[in-house]
Protein backbone atom coordinates (compact mmCIF):
# COMPACT_ATOMS: atom_id res chain seq x y z
CA UNK A 1 0.00 0.00 0.00
CA UNK A 2 1.23 3.30 -1.03
CA UNK A 3 0.11 7.09 -0.01
CA UNK A 4 1.55 9.95 -1.78
CA UNK A 5 0.40 13.32 -0.82
CA UNK A 6 1.06 16.12 -2.82
CA UNK A 7 1.23 19.42 -0.57
CA UNK A 8 2.88 23.07 0.04
CA UNK A 9 3.69 24.55 3.11
CA UNK A 10 2.14 23.24 6.05
CA UNK A 11 -0.47 26.01 6.71
CA UNK A 12 -4.13 26.16 5.20
CA UNK A 13 -5.55 23.08 2.84
CA UNK A 14 -1.91 21.44 2.83
CA UNK A 15 -2.28 21.58 6.65
CA UNK A 16 -5.68 20.03 7.27
CA UNK A 17 -4.77 16.58 5.91
CA UNK A 18 -1.61 16.27 6.61
CA UNK A 19 -2.49 16.37 10.16
CA UNK A 20 -5.02 13.42 9.71
CA UNK A 21 -2.49 11.76 8.07
CA UNK A 22 0.07 12.48 10.85
CA UNK A 23 -2.75 11.78 13.61
CA UNK A 24 -3.38 8.25 11.67
CA UNK A 25 0.28 7.23 11.97
CA UNK A 26 0.15 6.60 7.79
CA UNK A 27 3.59 6.61 6.47
CA UNK A 28 3.07 8.73 3.18
CA UNK A 29 5.74 9.68 0.45
CA UNK A 30 5.60 13.35 0.60
CA UNK A 31 5.90 15.43 -2.46
CA UNK A 32 6.35 19.10 -1.89
CA UNK A 33 4.82 21.07 -4.88
CA UNK A 34 6.31 24.96 -4.84
CA UNK A 35 3.92 26.77 -5.34
CA UNK A 36 6.18 29.88 -5.44
CA UNK A 37 7.52 28.52 -8.76
CA UNK A 38 3.69 27.90 -9.78
CA UNK A 39 4.60 24.07 -9.96
CA UNK A 40 1.05 23.39 -9.36
CA UNK A 41 -0.07 24.20 -12.76
CA UNK A 42 2.88 22.45 -14.51
CA UNK A 43 2.08 19.56 -17.07
CA UNK A 44 3.25 16.68 -14.39
CA UNK A 45 1.38 18.03 -11.95
CA UNK A 46 -1.91 18.68 -14.28
CA UNK A 47 -1.68 15.14 -14.72
CA UNK A 48 -1.98 13.97 -11.18
CA UNK A 49 -5.32 16.77 -10.44
CA UNK A 50 -6.58 18.23 -13.40
CA UNK A 51 -7.49 21.07 -11.90
CA UNK A 52 -4.10 22.04 -10.43
CA UNK A 53 -4.40 22.55 -6.65
CA UNK A 54 -2.74 21.24 -3.54
CA UNK A 55 -3.24 19.28 -1.46
CA UNK A 56 -4.03 15.67 -3.41
CA UNK A 57 -4.08 12.09 -1.94
CA UNK A 58 -2.64 9.34 -3.93
CA UNK A 59 -3.49 5.69 -2.80
CA UNK A 60 -2.42 3.11 -4.74
CA UNK A 61 -2.75 4.87 -7.38
CA UNK A 62 -6.51 6.54 -7.03
CA UNK A 63 -6.90 10.36 -6.72
CA UNK A 64 -8.59 12.15 -4.22
CA UNK A 65 -8.79 16.24 -4.13
CA UNK A 66 -10.18 18.62 -1.70
CA UNK A 67 -9.21 18.00 1.85
CA UNK A 68 -12.58 17.80 3.22
CA UNK A 69 -12.99 15.09 1.33
CA UNK A 70 -9.35 13.66 1.24
CA UNK A 71 -10.13 13.43 5.10
CA UNK A 72 -13.21 11.54 5.12
CA UNK A 73 -11.39 9.68 2.93
CA UNK A 74 -9.45 8.50 5.15
CA UNK A 75 -11.70 7.73 8.45
CA UNK A 76 -13.42 5.40 5.41
CA UNK A 77 -10.49 4.03 3.88
CA UNK A 78 -8.65 3.40 7.42
CA UNK A 79 -11.48 2.87 10.20
CA UNK A 80 -8.50 1.17 12.47
CA UNK A 81 -6.17 3.88 12.56
CA UNK A 82 -6.78 6.33 15.13
CA UNK A 83 -4.98 8.43 17.74
CA UNK A 84 -5.01 7.38 21.20
CA UNK A 85 -7.82 9.91 21.84
CA UNK A 86 -9.89 8.38 19.62
CA UNK A 87 -11.40 8.76 15.50
CA UNK A 88 -11.16 11.94 14.44
CA UNK A 89 -14.66 11.20 12.71
CA UNK A 90 -17.28 10.41 15.47
CA UNK A 91 -18.65 7.02 15.03
CA UNK A 92 -22.05 7.95 16.44
CA UNK A 93 -24.01 9.91 13.89
CA UNK A 94 -24.87 12.41 15.25
CA UNK A 95 -21.37 13.54 16.49
CA UNK A 96 -20.67 12.83 12.73
CA UNK A 97 -23.08 15.36 11.33
CA UNK A 98 -22.04 18.05 14.25
CA UNK A 99 -18.51 17.66 12.97
CA UNK A 100 -19.49 17.79 9.40
CA UNK A 101 -22.22 20.92 10.27
CA UNK A 102 -18.25 22.82 11.16
CA UNK A 103 -16.64 21.16 8.56
CA UNK A 104 -19.15 22.82 6.25
CA UNK A 105 -19.21 26.17 8.05
CA UNK A 106 -15.48 26.18 7.86
CA UNK A 107 -15.43 24.89 3.92
CA UNK A 108 -18.12 27.74 2.62
CA UNK A 109 -17.82 30.79 5.27
CA UNK A 110 -14.21 30.92 6.46
CA UNK A 111 -11.52 29.48 4.33
CA UNK A 112 -12.09 31.59 1.27
CA UNK A 113 -12.38 35.01 3.54
CA UNK A 114 -8.58 33.87 5.26
CA UNK A 115 -7.56 33.03 1.85
CA UNK A 116 -8.67 36.36 -0.04
CA UNK A 117 -6.00 38.26 2.71
CA UNK A 118 -3.53 35.43 2.47
CA UNK A 119 -3.92 36.04 -1.57
CA UNK A 120 -3.84 39.95 -1.41
CA UNK A 121 -0.69 39.68 1.29
CA UNK A 122 1.51 36.65 -0.52
CA UNK A 123 0.16 36.46 -4.48
CA UNK A 124 0.93 40.27 -5.27
CA UNK A 125 4.11 39.77 -3.84
CA UNK A 126 4.99 36.62 -5.75
CA UNK A 127 3.49 38.47 -8.88
CA UNK A 128 4.48 41.94 -8.99
CA UNK A 129 7.88 41.58 -10.02
CA UNK A 130 6.56 39.55 -13.09
CA UNK A 131 6.25 41.06 -16.67
CA UNK A 132 2.67 41.25 -17.94
CA UNK A 133 3.51 38.50 -20.78
CA UNK A 134 4.93 35.94 -18.48
CA UNK A 135 2.39 36.69 -16.09
CA UNK A 136 -0.43 35.76 -19.15
CA UNK A 137 1.21 32.67 -19.87
CA UNK A 138 1.51 31.46 -16.26
CA UNK A 139 -2.36 31.94 -16.68
CA UNK A 140 -2.65 29.73 -19.78
CA UNK A 141 -1.63 26.95 -17.97
CA UNK A 142 -4.21 27.28 -14.64
CA UNK A 143 -7.11 24.74 -15.57
CA UNK A 144 -9.86 26.46 -13.67
CA UNK A 145 -11.48 29.54 -14.25
CA UNK A 146 -12.13 30.85 -10.64
CA UNK A 147 -8.53 30.08 -10.24
CA UNK A 148 -7.25 32.17 -12.70
CA UNK A 149 -9.84 35.16 -11.91
CA UNK A 150 -8.33 35.19 -7.89
CA UNK A 151 -5.19 35.20 -9.62
CA UNK A 152 -5.80 38.40 -11.76
CA UNK A 153 -7.50 40.29 -8.60
CA UNK A 154 -4.51 39.16 -6.09
CA UNK A 155 -1.86 39.86 -8.69
CA UNK A 156 -3.77 43.67 -9.03
CA UNK A 157 -4.88 43.75 -5.16
CA UNK A 158 -8.58 42.81 -3.99
CA UNK A 159 -10.45 45.77 -3.68
CA UNK A 160 -10.95 47.01 -0.29
CA UNK A 161 -14.52 46.58 0.35
CA UNK A 162 -14.36 42.64 -0.18
CA UNK A 163 -11.46 42.93 2.12
CA UNK A 164 -13.23 44.34 4.74
CA UNK A 165 -16.16 42.28 4.30
CA UNK A 166 -13.69 39.35 4.51
CA UNK A 167 -12.49 40.51 7.49
CA UNK A 168 -16.04 40.88 8.74
CA UNK A 169 -16.70 37.22 7.78
CA UNK A 170 -13.99 36.44 10.26
CA UNK A 171 -14.50 38.05 13.15
CA UNK A 172 -17.92 36.57 12.46
CA UNK A 173 -16.36 32.95 12.53
CA UNK A 174 -14.05 33.62 15.80
CA UNK A 175 -17.17 34.43 17.73
CA UNK A 176 -19.18 31.86 17.07
CA UNK A 177 -16.28 29.11 17.70
CA UNK A 178 -15.57 30.77 20.72
CA UNK A 179 -19.10 30.49 21.90
CA UNK A 180 -19.38 26.99 21.04
CA UNK A 181 -15.64 26.27 23.14
CA UNK A 182 -17.68 27.98 26.24
CA UNK A 183 -20.32 24.90 25.68
CA UNK A 184 -18.01 22.31 24.14
CA UNK A 185 -14.20 20.97 24.37
CA UNK A 186 -13.97 20.82 21.09
CA UNK A 187 -15.93 22.12 17.84
CA UNK A 188 -18.31 19.28 16.92
CA UNK A 189 -18.34 18.16 21.19
CA UNK A 190 -16.18 16.56 23.85
CA UNK A 191 -13.87 15.20 21.42
CA UNK A 192 -11.41 16.06 18.55
CA UNK A 193 -12.14 15.81 15.58
CA UNK A 194 -11.70 17.08 11.56
CA UNK A 195 -13.75 19.78 12.24
CA UNK A 196 -10.81 21.38 14.77
CA UNK A 197 -8.25 20.53 12.32
CA UNK A 198 -9.48 22.55 9.40
CA UNK A 199 -10.57 25.45 11.66
CA UNK A 200 -7.10 25.43 13.02
CA UNK A 201 -5.25 24.95 9.76
CA UNK A 202 -7.75 27.73 7.85
CA UNK A 203 -7.80 30.15 10.56
CA UNK A 204 -7.12 28.91 14.50
CA UNK A 205 -3.63 28.40 14.54
CA UNK A 206 -2.44 31.77 12.80
CA UNK A 207 -5.39 34.54 13.23
CA UNK A 208 -3.37 36.36 15.90
CA UNK A 209 -0.86 36.63 13.73
CA UNK A 210 -2.09 37.25 10.29
CA UNK A 211 -4.75 39.50 11.59
CA UNK A 212 -3.10 41.62 15.13
CA UNK A 213 -6.31 43.75 14.68
CA UNK A 214 -8.60 41.48 15.91
CA UNK A 215 -7.10 40.95 19.02
CA UNK A 216 -7.32 37.34 19.27
CA UNK A 217 -5.60 36.27 22.15
CA UNK A 218 -7.57 38.66 24.89
CA UNK A 219 -10.43 38.97 22.97
CA UNK A 220 -11.24 34.44 22.25
CA UNK A 221 -9.78 33.08 25.53
CA UNK A 222 -11.80 29.99 24.68
CA UNK A 223 -10.16 29.43 21.18
CA UNK A 224 -6.79 30.36 22.39
CA UNK A 225 -6.92 27.32 25.25
CA UNK A 226 -7.97 25.38 21.97
CA UNK A 227 -5.84 26.54 19.76
CA UNK A 228 -2.51 25.21 22.27
CA UNK A 229 -4.36 21.65 23.11
CA UNK A 230 -4.41 21.32 19.58
CA UNK A 231 -0.61 22.81 18.52
CA UNK A 232 0.67 20.42 21.42
CA UNK A 233 -0.55 17.32 19.98
CA UNK A 234 2.28 15.64 19.06
CA UNK A 235 1.25 15.04 15.07
CA UNK A 236 0.48 18.74 14.59
CA UNK A 237 3.93 19.62 15.97
CA UNK A 238 5.28 17.09 13.26
CA UNK A 239 2.84 18.67 10.51
CA UNK A 240 3.93 22.04 11.39
CA UNK A 241 7.28 21.69 11.15
CA UNK A 242 7.67 20.06 7.95
CA UNK A 243 9.07 21.81 4.66
CA UNK A 244 8.50 25.15 4.27
CA UNK A 245 10.18 26.91 1.56
CA UNK A 246 8.64 30.23 1.69
CA UNK A 247 11.04 33.06 1.99
CA UNK A 248 10.81 34.39 5.34
CA UNK A 249 10.19 37.82 3.56
CA UNK A 250 6.93 36.33 2.08
CA UNK A 251 5.64 34.42 5.16
CA UNK A 252 2.90 37.04 5.68
CA UNK A 253 0.28 34.58 5.78
CA UNK A 254 1.23 32.86 8.56
CA UNK A 255 2.15 35.86 10.12
CA UNK A 256 5.95 34.82 10.68
CA UNK A 257 6.97 37.67 8.08
CA UNK A 258 6.49 41.26 7.62
CA UNK A 259 4.50 43.44 5.27
CA UNK A 260 6.66 44.91 2.35
CA UNK B 1 -38.54 6.78 16.80
CA UNK B 2 -40.06 10.19 15.42
CA UNK B 3 -38.85 12.19 12.11
CA UNK B 4 -40.27 15.41 11.77
CA UNK B 5 -39.19 17.43 8.28
CA UNK B 6 -39.38 21.08 8.21
CA UNK B 7 -39.47 21.90 4.68
CA UNK B 8 -41.16 24.44 2.24
CA UNK B 9 -41.73 23.91 -1.59
CA UNK B 10 -39.87 20.40 -3.36
CA UNK B 11 -37.69 22.46 -4.82
CA UNK B 12 -33.91 23.24 -3.76
CA UNK B 13 -32.70 22.24 -0.56
CA UNK B 14 -36.37 21.44 0.44
CA UNK B 15 -36.24 19.12 -2.56
CA UNK B 16 -33.04 17.56 -1.74
CA UNK B 17 -33.70 16.17 1.93
CA UNK B 18 -36.86 14.77 1.17
CA UNK B 19 -35.83 13.01 -1.89
CA UNK B 20 -33.64 10.44 0.61
CA UNK B 21 -36.27 10.53 3.20
CA UNK B 22 -38.61 8.90 0.60
CA UNK B 23 -35.97 6.81 -1.01
CA UNK B 24 -35.04 4.96 2.03
CA UNK B 25 -39.17 4.69 2.89
CA UNK B 26 -38.80 6.59 6.38
CA UNK B 27 -41.64 7.43 7.50
CA UNK B 28 -41.81 11.27 8.89
CA UNK B 29 -44.21 13.68 9.97
CA UNK B 30 -44.15 16.83 7.37
CA UNK B 31 -44.08 20.68 8.80
CA UNK B 32 -44.62 22.84 5.86
CA UNK B 33 -43.01 26.34 6.57
CA UNK B 34 -44.69 29.05 4.71
CA UNK B 35 -41.56 31.47 3.29
CA UNK B 36 -43.83 33.45 1.50
CA UNK B 37 -45.04 33.98 5.13
CA UNK B 38 -41.71 34.70 6.75
CA UNK B 39 -42.60 31.22 8.67
CA UNK B 40 -38.91 30.77 8.78
CA UNK B 41 -37.79 34.03 10.91
CA UNK B 42 -40.92 33.39 13.02
CA UNK B 43 -40.42 32.75 17.08
CA UNK B 44 -41.23 28.91 17.04
CA UNK B 45 -39.13 28.03 14.05
CA UNK B 46 -36.01 30.02 15.23
CA UNK B 47 -36.55 27.90 18.36
CA UNK B 48 -36.37 24.75 16.32
CA UNK B 49 -33.26 26.17 14.35
CA UNK B 50 -31.39 28.92 15.45
CA UNK B 51 -30.13 30.47 11.95
CA UNK B 52 -33.98 30.84 10.43
CA UNK B 53 -33.45 28.54 7.71
CA UNK B 54 -35.15 25.37 6.06
CA UNK B 55 -35.21 22.57 5.45
CA UNK B 56 -34.39 20.72 9.24
CA UNK B 57 -35.01 17.42 9.99
CA UNK B 58 -35.71 16.57 14.25
CA UNK B 59 -34.86 13.20 15.26
CA UNK B 60 -36.42 12.03 18.38
CA UNK B 61 -35.69 15.82 18.96
CA UNK B 62 -32.00 15.69 18.04
CA UNK B 63 -32.07 18.68 15.17
CA UNK B 64 -30.07 18.40 11.84
CA UNK B 65 -29.90 21.00 9.57
CA UNK B 66 -28.34 21.84 5.94
CA UNK B 67 -29.16 19.47 3.39
CA UNK B 68 -25.67 17.93 2.58
CA UNK B 69 -25.29 17.29 6.32
CA UNK B 70 -28.74 15.80 6.84
CA UNK B 71 -28.31 13.13 3.82
CA UNK B 72 -25.08 12.03 5.54
CA UNK B 73 -26.60 12.01 8.69
CA UNK B 74 -29.61 9.36 7.55
CA UNK B 75 -27.60 7.33 6.05
CA UNK B 76 -25.41 7.26 9.23
CA UNK B 77 -28.74 6.91 11.25
CA UNK B 78 -30.11 4.54 9.23
CA UNK B 79 -27.45 2.34 7.10
CA UNK B 80 -30.13 -0.63 6.50
CA UNK B 81 -32.63 1.32 4.76
CA UNK B 82 -32.04 1.42 1.14
CA UNK B 83 -33.85 1.85 -2.12
CA UNK B 84 -33.73 -1.25 -3.99
CA UNK B 85 -30.64 -0.52 -6.14
CA UNK B 86 -28.59 -0.11 -3.11
CA UNK B 87 -27.43 2.69 -1.23
CA UNK B 88 -27.51 5.89 -1.39
CA UNK B 89 -23.90 6.65 -0.43
CA UNK B 90 -21.40 4.16 -1.27
CA UNK B 91 -19.85 1.54 0.46
CA UNK B 92 -16.45 1.69 -0.51
CA UNK B 93 -14.58 4.45 0.61
CA UNK B 94 -13.47 5.58 -2.99
CA UNK B 95 -17.28 5.65 -4.39
CA UNK B 96 -18.10 8.02 -1.44
CA UNK B 97 -15.14 9.93 -2.10
CA UNK B 98 -16.41 10.69 -5.51
CA UNK B 99 -19.88 11.54 -4.24
CA UNK B 100 -18.98 13.97 -1.66
CA UNK B 101 -16.63 15.62 -4.53
CA UNK B 102 -19.63 16.12 -6.81
CA UNK B 103 -21.46 17.35 -3.34
CA UNK B 104 -18.80 20.22 -2.17
CA UNK B 105 -18.94 21.27 -5.85
CA UNK B 106 -22.96 21.77 -5.82
CA UNK B 107 -23.33 23.08 -2.50
CA UNK B 108 -20.19 25.76 -3.08
CA UNK B 109 -20.21 26.29 -7.21
CA UNK B 110 -24.01 25.62 -8.04
CA UNK B 111 -26.42 26.17 -5.43
CA UNK B 112 -25.82 29.60 -4.94
CA UNK B 113 -26.15 30.50 -8.19
CA UNK B 114 -28.64 29.03 -9.13
CA UNK B 115 -30.26 30.71 -5.59
CA UNK B 116 -29.28 33.73 -7.01
CA UNK B 117 -31.76 33.94 -9.80
CA UNK B 118 -34.42 32.24 -8.18
CA UNK B 119 -34.40 35.12 -5.51
CA UNK B 120 -33.97 37.83 -8.20
CA UNK B 121 -37.26 36.58 -9.87
CA UNK B 122 -39.20 35.59 -6.36
CA UNK B 123 -37.81 37.49 -3.78
CA UNK B 124 -38.65 40.77 -5.57
CA UNK B 125 -42.35 39.51 -6.34
CA UNK B 126 -42.36 38.57 -2.80
CA UNK B 127 -41.20 41.99 -1.63
CA UNK B 128 -41.84 44.63 -3.55
CA UNK B 129 -45.07 45.44 -2.12
CA UNK B 130 -43.99 45.62 1.32
CA UNK B 131 -43.34 48.97 3.26
CA UNK B 132 -40.26 49.97 4.27
CA UNK B 133 -40.99 49.53 7.96
CA UNK B 134 -42.46 46.47 7.35
CA UNK B 135 -39.50 45.18 5.31
CA UNK B 136 -37.00 46.33 8.04
CA UNK B 137 -39.42 44.78 10.66
CA UNK B 138 -39.31 41.34 8.79
CA UNK B 139 -35.42 42.07 8.79
CA UNK B 140 -34.44 42.41 12.11
CA UNK B 141 -36.09 38.76 12.68
CA UNK B 142 -33.46 37.10 10.32
CA UNK B 143 -30.79 35.61 12.21
CA UNK B 144 -27.83 34.98 9.88
CA UNK B 145 -26.20 38.62 8.78
CA UNK B 146 -25.78 36.98 5.45
CA UNK B 147 -29.28 35.83 4.97
CA UNK B 148 -30.35 39.94 5.98
CA UNK B 149 -27.80 41.04 2.86
CA UNK B 150 -28.99 38.84 0.81
CA UNK B 151 -33.13 39.73 1.58
CA UNK B 152 -32.08 43.28 0.70
CA UNK B 153 -30.06 42.68 -2.26
CA UNK B 154 -32.79 40.30 -3.48
CA UNK B 155 -35.46 43.11 -2.56
CA UNK B 156 -33.75 45.55 -4.71
CA UNK B 157 -32.42 43.78 -7.29
CA UNK B 158 -29.15 41.58 -8.05
CA UNK B 159 -26.49 43.48 -9.89
CA UNK B 160 -26.31 42.60 -13.58
CA UNK B 161 -23.00 41.84 -13.43
CA UNK B 162 -23.42 39.48 -10.23
CA UNK B 163 -26.56 37.55 -12.27
CA UNK B 164 -24.08 37.12 -15.32
CA UNK B 165 -21.36 35.68 -13.38
CA UNK B 166 -24.03 33.16 -11.84
CA UNK B 167 -25.29 31.86 -14.89
CA UNK B 168 -21.32 31.45 -16.27
CA UNK B 169 -21.24 29.16 -13.30
CA UNK B 170 -24.35 27.31 -14.16
CA UNK B 171 -23.28 26.60 -17.50
CA UNK B 172 -19.81 25.76 -16.71
CA UNK B 173 -21.67 23.29 -13.97
CA UNK B 174 -24.35 22.05 -16.55
CA UNK B 175 -21.08 21.23 -18.56
CA UNK B 176 -18.98 19.81 -16.22
CA UNK B 177 -21.93 17.55 -15.09
CA UNK B 178 -22.88 16.86 -18.79
CA UNK B 179 -19.14 15.58 -19.53
CA UNK B 180 -19.11 13.20 -16.30
CA UNK B 181 -22.31 12.10 -17.53
CA UNK B 182 -20.59 10.78 -20.73
CA UNK B 183 -18.25 8.38 -18.49
CA UNK B 184 -20.49 6.94 -15.89
CA UNK B 185 -24.46 6.85 -15.50
CA UNK B 186 -24.76 8.82 -12.98
CA UNK B 187 -22.39 11.42 -10.91
CA UNK B 188 -20.35 9.55 -8.70
CA UNK B 189 -19.71 6.46 -10.83
CA UNK B 190 -22.90 3.62 -11.68
CA UNK B 191 -24.69 4.09 -8.87
CA UNK B 192 -27.70 6.83 -7.88
CA UNK B 193 -26.36 8.85 -4.41
CA UNK B 194 -26.95 11.71 -2.49
CA UNK B 195 -24.60 13.67 -5.41
CA UNK B 196 -27.05 13.21 -8.16
CA UNK B 197 -30.06 13.59 -5.48
CA UNK B 198 -28.11 17.20 -4.72
CA UNK B 199 -27.60 18.66 -8.64
CA UNK B 200 -30.84 17.23 -9.58
CA UNK B 201 -32.75 19.20 -6.69
CA UNK B 202 -30.75 22.53 -7.48
CA UNK B 203 -30.29 22.66 -11.07
CA UNK B 204 -30.92 19.89 -12.94
CA UNK B 205 -34.49 19.50 -12.26
CA UNK B 206 -35.44 22.95 -13.39
CA UNK B 207 -32.56 23.82 -15.20
CA UNK B 208 -34.56 23.83 -18.89
CA UNK B 209 -37.65 25.61 -17.62
CA UNK B 210 -35.89 28.01 -15.51
CA UNK B 211 -32.76 29.14 -17.59
CA UNK B 212 -34.47 28.59 -21.26
CA UNK B 213 -31.77 30.43 -23.00
CA UNK B 214 -28.92 27.92 -21.95
CA UNK B 215 -31.00 25.39 -24.59
CA UNK B 216 -30.42 22.42 -21.96
CA UNK B 217 -32.37 19.94 -23.25
CA UNK B 218 -30.46 20.24 -27.09
CA UNK B 219 -26.84 21.13 -25.48
CA UNK B 220 -26.87 18.57 -22.29
CA UNK B 221 -28.41 15.19 -24.04
CA UNK B 222 -26.55 12.79 -20.81
CA UNK B 223 -27.82 14.97 -18.63
CA UNK B 224 -31.91 15.20 -19.98
CA UNK B 225 -31.36 11.16 -19.72
CA UNK B 226 -30.09 11.37 -16.79
CA UNK B 227 -33.01 13.96 -15.18
CA UNK B 228 -35.58 11.33 -16.56
CA UNK B 229 -33.88 8.49 -14.54
CA UNK B 230 -34.26 10.32 -11.60
CA UNK B 231 -37.68 12.22 -12.18
CA UNK B 232 -38.91 8.70 -12.99
CA UNK B 233 -38.11 7.39 -9.41
CA UNK B 234 -41.41 6.42 -7.49
CA UNK B 235 -39.37 8.30 -4.46
CA UNK B 236 -38.64 11.54 -6.26
CA UNK B 237 -42.41 11.44 -7.82
CA UNK B 238 -43.77 11.48 -4.61
CA UNK B 239 -41.55 13.99 -3.37
CA UNK B 240 -41.92 16.64 -6.53
CA UNK B 241 -45.93 16.01 -5.83
CA UNK B 242 -45.82 16.93 -2.08
CA UNK B 243 -47.31 20.30 -1.04
CA UNK B 244 -46.41 23.48 -2.93
CA UNK B 245 -47.96 26.54 -1.92
CA UNK B 246 -46.41 28.77 -4.39
CA UNK B 247 -48.85 31.20 -5.90
CA UNK B 248 -48.83 30.27 -9.58
CA UNK B 249 -47.36 33.33 -10.76
CA UNK B 250 -44.27 33.42 -8.46
CA UNK B 251 -43.54 29.80 -9.72
CA UNK B 252 -40.56 31.73 -11.74
CA UNK B 253 -38.12 29.90 -10.12
CA UNK B 254 -39.21 26.31 -10.74
CA UNK B 255 -40.00 27.63 -14.14
CA UNK B 256 -43.56 26.51 -14.38
CA UNK B 257 -45.02 30.30 -13.68
CA UNK B 258 -43.68 33.61 -15.78
CA UNK B 259 -42.10 36.43 -15.01
CA UNK B 260 -44.33 39.30 -14.72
Amino acid sequence: MTLKYYHAEPLANSLKSMIPLREKGLAYESHYVDLHRFEQHSDWFVRVNPEGQVPVLDHDGTIITHTTVINEYLEDAFPDDNPADGPLRPRDPVGAARMRYWNKFVDEQVMNFVSMHGWHRLIRQITKSIEEDRFEEIMSHVPLPDQRAKWRTARSGFAQKDLDHAMEKIDYALVKVEAQLGETAYLAGDAYTLADINFYSHCGVMANRMFPDLDVDTRFPNLVGWRERISDRPAVQAALTSEDRTQPGLRTWSGDGREE
